[in-house]
């Protein structure tokens, strides 16, 4: 049985991917079980996947025989494609009425550049589709048994990308009160921390590093804001990493006293 | 063919819900495509599934044929079940060792009390999973063609309940000038508008409402920070909605110009 067919003994029915036509899709944070059923139905149909560095084997091992498997993203060392060109492959991609599967690692627009390219299309009349995925943020959260919101906590909860220029007011951030996850914030956390310490945060505000959620590479590490440097430094500034600040890190020995993992496969 | 035997096609292997184990899965929004497969090989496996009311019929209808659905969640103008007797309940039927899903829409750690069940669950002892789920904030920008982030227009973006006690610090969110997604903003919808005009925000500050967002009840309005009462009032103030406010909710132009909705079912 195809993957299809099963798809639709799922289901009954699946949005169609058709020739021409583009869908940005999210693949989740790395295990295949955290994909959408709308991202798996994108992976048995397309003709071109182009997916970048951070969507994983266990998830492109799920595309249909027929897929052409592109690479275009950023990986640590090398060159990254530029983000002009990996927008005017897909148009031209679209043009030749190919079936193309835009995948990327989380959801393709929190910090994704998914709208950039949603634009791109949108400007060259090529037909696309927008499939949320589950975001790094959330995920890692989960994978490391701290909740994203917890009564008597927080009333909300800031994302932020670690990828900022100079000026960027992360004291402002911090005044909320609030927790803050920080994606790609590995490279910068000596300077974020300080802006954070400089913001009024307390030193001994809980903290948390989350390297490669859900994957067989997970590493999660519990500190102190003014530890974070030394953990990170130790855990290794070029992985792929979230930090999490705030009190919300605290309710993670609640959530573990008994968590079990599911383990069992099928 | 039954749903395990497609999920097996589908993937190999899935992780077993085993009895006596609770798995607390986010069920997204409302759209069946937008289900992980593990939140699917949930509902084909338990024999009971703990659902809220923002859990749609299509999705339920993916339950298998041996499962007793149960309805625990508020629901405009009915007594809601109290916090306390539903993680009683989880407890109660994973010691009488069922296969139990407790369903929540979107996230269930995201404004969703999944982490108190969650310590429920972990104080009685009681094996349990959190799966994530696509929010319903991501998953209301994508409906809307509204990037979560897009580069030159935000580095952070903040997700809040608007479900708080009087003397939260709506402004201090405002003064991060990054865009603000509102859960269960609705009802409070005056009292937010007026703590962030208060709060230094733009009177003309791009707003959007988005309510039911993937489910045929869909209704987008796009308006600006001091006219959003009004729109609110004409939707609907008991509405399940959520309230974008930011710069973000420009962006919708671009990407609406050629976007096209994969609406072909096979």
């Amino acid at each position: 049985m195809n993957r299809l067919d099963a798809l639709a003994a799922l289901r009954g029915r699946f949005p169609i991917l058709e020739s021409g036509h583009v869908w940005l899709a999210g693949a989740g944070p790395g295990d295949p079980g955290l994909l959408t059923l709308d991202a798996l139905a994108g992976l048995a149909q397309a003709e071109v996947i182009v997916h970048d560095a951070l969507v994983g084997d266990r998830v492109l091992a799920l595309a249909g025989p027929q897929a052409k498997l592109e690479f275009a993203g950023k990986r640590g060392g090398r060159p990254s494609a530029q983000q002009a060109d990996i927008s005017r492959h897909l148009v031209e991609l679209a043009r030749a009425k190919k079936k193309v599967l835009r995948l990327k690692g989380g959801d393709p627009c929190m910090f994704g550049r998914g709208g950039e390219e949603a634009i791109a299309l949108a400007d060259a009349g090529v037909p696309y589709r927008i499939i949320p995925g589950i975001t790094a943020g959330l995920s890692a959260l989960s994978a490391a048994s701290i909740p994203a919101t917890m009564r008597g906590v927080n009333h909300a909860i800031i994302f932020a990308t670690g990828h900022t220029d100079g000026d960027f007011d992360w004291a402002a951030l911090a005044r909320t009160g609030q927790p803050i996850v920080i994606y790609m914030a590995m490279r910068n956390v000596e300077q974020i921390v300080e802006a954070f310490l400089h913001g009024g945060l307390a030193p001994q505000t809980p903290a948390a590093v989350i390297v490669a959620a859900t994957t067989p590479e997970q590493r999660i590490a519990i500190s102190r804001l003014d530890c974070l440097v030394d953990v990170v430094r130790n855990i290794g500034f070029s992985l792929p990493g979230l930090i999490v600040i705030g009190d919300i890190v605290n309710e993670r020995d609640r959530l573990l006293k008994t968590a079990a993992k599911a383990e069992a496969m099928r």
